[in-house]
């Protein structure tokens, strides 16, 4: 008997002739720098490659120039002289989620805001008051980096929990003391008369808190030294959000934080940029708000996610891009990648082997 | 040759004597009504057993009234006479996503907000819009429930993609045609003097859209005409902020919305619930913002989270119940689970194995 | 100033004319049987349509007929006469991991292997011994369902733990009682010589230990009491391993398992079948079996998987279906639909909603 | 009016003193070597917290000696004299997946291998017969690394994707050139009489195939020459099991695999060790097979899990190290950590950062 040549010929289809990059993984008998670890991750696959792929386009968003392309008479940008032109570069939206800052990342993030790396940054309520709490008290490593830390006997000793991260909740007792006082001043401003009042929005807010903190550690004192805006629309739905609670028990007129004004300005930035890359850390709004504002130049050109989100429950924080094309907030013809992965262990990789390796080079030269 | 006797003792430790919950599952030769069924989950084990306990959290959420507890001389509760102790119930906040309105969880959400089974909802913006925007035209299934139709392909089409739904660009052009007019009017009223003034925040101009919308089958609708609150301070993140972004060039006064007043609101509803439980469906602002404001009474008593976040990323959304304890914002002896799973699949049963339960047999008991 | 007209047109993109399946929930103000929330399923979205789709395929496996298609004159079908045309039907694959054993999804497997409503079972060595197991002791639920019981304790304890279950380690003891004397007549099997020789595979072991068994509660007895071959070619992987481990030591011939005569049975099996179908439940070595095997028919016709694992890392337990499209394992035009979630959450309802509603209702019929 | 007192309580809650390792990123105003960024991953927190644990884990791996231990009279261990003592090092079980073997960290398993820095591997039968594959024909990365190209379009052309990775039919086609005459002659083998005579196993099989490729890109090949046995309970469960069913329709006596002889040689390996480690990339039988051995000996000493599975499903591949503790397949006073993440990520800067590092080291130390 034999077997039956149906079953040989499934097994067996021919397949067409079939070239392309061909999967190899890095060969440690040889040394490897960082550079060239980074290198293999393209002839791996899977996420390696979605690294490779997410540097090779952070590298076309730092690259790009408006001189890079013909000059279209439609155009307003014809406008430009040839200096302008060359000068002209693509707009980096940064958004990240609030735990990140509590991780090590805001010291990432820190560098590609103080060297203005990046054009702006959206974030949620945690995004900002941990920058500013990181000023006046560290953040901890839970035990053995273990998630399981009976809670209970956590809330007893006054220990919040993020993660495998432990925060003092004195910490947030320190930041009642820091900010009560400016949120005072911020009423009394508000309640200015004529050309002097301030109508605060959650950016002009954090763009204040930036300026007060006055410390170098901090994503907030760059981004308000180098007016890099940061958007927050849920301004108050953390510790930020807290405080403001009781000041409005404390205060005769509450302060008011109005959200129009924050909209009017991302989304102007958008339409504003010849050329726009979205690098996205985690979901939830800090992810929908970048995109939905490209939605207004007809999508980004380069978009990056990285999050541990899926695509199966139809949500947002884990929609692939491909999702977003569908809305025009990613171009047609855009390049894109999602990341699989929590953003800790990425992204440092992702900035160093792209704006580090650069600016690195950079000072080097420089010392010569 | 034989075994080691240390490999044997390491295989076959004794064990204490243990009893509890035997697992067994629904023997299907016998019918199950879906009572029967559901009632089956409990000894299912893994998350079949955890939707089982979310419907006894659910339950006791339900049931709970003040009467049920000791009077406590130090609390200001004991002002209440016996009669208002049996009818103070414990406060239920509803946390949702977009995505879940855009599904037909928005039904199964407004049975509850129509029969005030809900105190408070909290979502973010396209949890207001998809809501409304399904008053003007319909939102599809894609072909064959499939996730994967090419985004560029339904760009061109003027499809938009939510997971393995589709909804037609036109349905935006129509909210906005509903929408401006509205927009207008809020205008003027905010530019009114003296007490007609109106300070908008979120929740008031949801409030107002619900009741503008004027349709049974809205959430917005019964949360209006029940004064049920509907909180998202990131309003403006979806449609309805692209709508008030066009909007700020066509005003002479923009709008302005203060998420101060809301988090004000929020905070004071929690404080005054003399028991709370939290549902919340996905994660995101939505699960942040309810738990944040659970921290004001030392912790909710009940809490369903149902989502399909993971902790290993150290963020908000992924993280277990007993994170929240130690930042207070679950009691210390409060009852909590997480189930994992989409909440399409789940919360249909969640509802159906409560509340539907209950009421369906309050119907019947009518009707006789 | 006016908004840019290229936002506007980027915004407002209309949309060509679309029709489909429309999203909506049930309506809870009507009582909802069983059958009538699990019909709802196919319009709420996301996952619930995924399980609404299983059912559908479930369905068409269980509802085929030879008969139904036309003679292929090409074929042996034709041998075939009208009658045996007519009883010819779908042979089902049913995959599951060992964990789901250990649930309380063991009486559901159970229910479809004594009603022969499967042809064929392919699992891991704990999907074999823990059927066995629960016939000698019982399997636990954690307290609270929870799943963070610390293991140190546990162990001291002799309490093993699976995910939210615990398992004395008594009944492992207990085990090895039961079965090392079939290990010992298995080898005297196995040592004769001639015609009465027993050449061991896994799936002869298995329905000898079904045999023995005798159990009604156990999915094995069924399996061999309706000869439905059970297979798994990681048999030692396992507790059973481990007894047969250390038979090596107390024997003089050790036993001899070969699995060549499986994977000849097995893949027989699925070039037989006139219509074959998958139903797989988590992933691993039942997955990839199953799978593969089909590739001997050119591919699955209707094929069903329930799982938590993601595609992203390359694995095929996270495989989605349309990855088995291009190695031949699901035919081109077959149909197919990945449930992403716990299988104890949605196989009840599964099974429920197609086999369970047949068989409760050929029941009514006979009663009458 | 003042807000609640008991609100402020709750929310200002007063911490006890803490210290233990502050959170803090790497400042990349610095340049940063790989072995520079990988030792800032243990401040990070979250996941990259997770890799720095597990090159801590794996260094405590590499360098144990049995010397370093006091002499234990109630053990065999004193027997070894003190050069011995302080060669005996901690044996290393190294188990993946088979989509690894198809990735580029084929290589670097390969380098573990070839230097012997392992003791013994186990994995599933892709795991096997990709490796050998590779060395027929080459694996490409889909085009732009997606994962999401027409399956029925893929299998029209003869290309089997795996994620996001496409091998050509053919290569199976010449895997079955080549498997076939070796196939014949282990038949040719197994019914040799007396001595002679060759009971196979897998590892047996495959030390064979490794010994045949004789290519020294190949991880099978350093393993035969270096005698490092490989496990692979399901052998069959792939191509390699194709072509062995397809080869007992041409041999009169079809080979014979037995798995018995198998398990008792990895339980014995488990426990000679002194010391043992477990490395397990991905889940499944290469995961539960290495874990089950390690209750032998009364568990594992270190433990390194890297994979994205969830324990929320109750699979043993989601399962925590803790778990596994309550089995005893850990110690009780064990090290581990689980990373959660793709291993293609993850897994070259692990084996850079501890073996590849001393390797590098090593060698410039030769070259001077």
């Amino acid at each position: 008997m034999s077997a039956p040549d149906a079953a040989k010929n499934a097994v067996f289809v021919k397949s067409e002739d079939y070239d392309g990059t061909r999967i190899k993984g890095p060969d440690f008998n040889q040394p490897h720098s960082l550079e060239q670890l980074l290198d293999s991750y393209e002839r791996i696959g899977f996420q390696a490659n979605g690294l490779a792929r997410a540097m090779e386009l952070v590298n076309k968003m730092r690259n790009w120039r408006l001189s890079d392309e013909p000059i279209d008479p439609d155009l307003q940008t014809e406008e430009l002289d040839e200096q302008e032109r060359a000068e002209t570069k693509c707009s980096i939206f940064l958004g990240y989620t609030s735990n990140l800052v509590s991780s090590g990342l805001r010291e990432v993030i820190r560098f590609l805001v103080q060297h203005r790396y990046v054009s702006c940054l959206v974030t949620t309520a945690g995004g900002i008051e941990e920058d500013l709490i990181k000023c006046l008290g560290p953040t901890f490593l839970a035990p053995r980096g273990d998630f399981n830390h009976d809670g209970a006997g956590l809330r007893r000793r006054g220990l919040n929990r993020i993660g495998n991260l432990l925060v003092p909740n004195d910490n947030y007792c320190k930041f009642e003391d820091w900010v009560v006082p400016i949120l005072d001043q911020m009423v009394v401003e508000q309640e200015r008369t004529g050309d002097d009042r301030v109508r605060w929005t959650p950016s002009k807010v954090i763009d204040r808190l930036g300026k007060e903190i006055n410390d170098e550690s901090s994503i907030l004192y760059w981004a308000h030294k180098n007016q890099i805006p940061i958007f927050c629309p849920a301004l108050t739905d953390g510790s930020l959000g807290d405080m403001i609670y009781f000041h409005t028990y404390k205060t005769e007129t509450p302060l008011s934080i109005d959200i129009v004004g924050d909209i009017r300005r991302l989304n102007d930035l958008s339409i504003r940029s010849k050329k726009a890359g979205m690098i996205i850390l985690g979901g939830g709004v800090c992810k929908h708000q970048i995109a939905n504002s490209m939605l207004f130049r007809n999508g980004a050109d380069f978009s990056v996610y990285i999050n541990t989100g899926q695509e199966f429950d139809g949500s947002d924080s884990g929609a692939r891009p491909d999702e977003a094309v569908s809305w025009g907030k990613i171009r047609i013809d855009g390049e894109s990648v999602k990341v699989y992965a929590d953003a800790t262990l990425v992204f440092p990789l992702l900035v160093a082997g792209t704006w580090g390796r650069a600016h690195w080079a950079d000072e080097q030269r420089e010392q010569r």
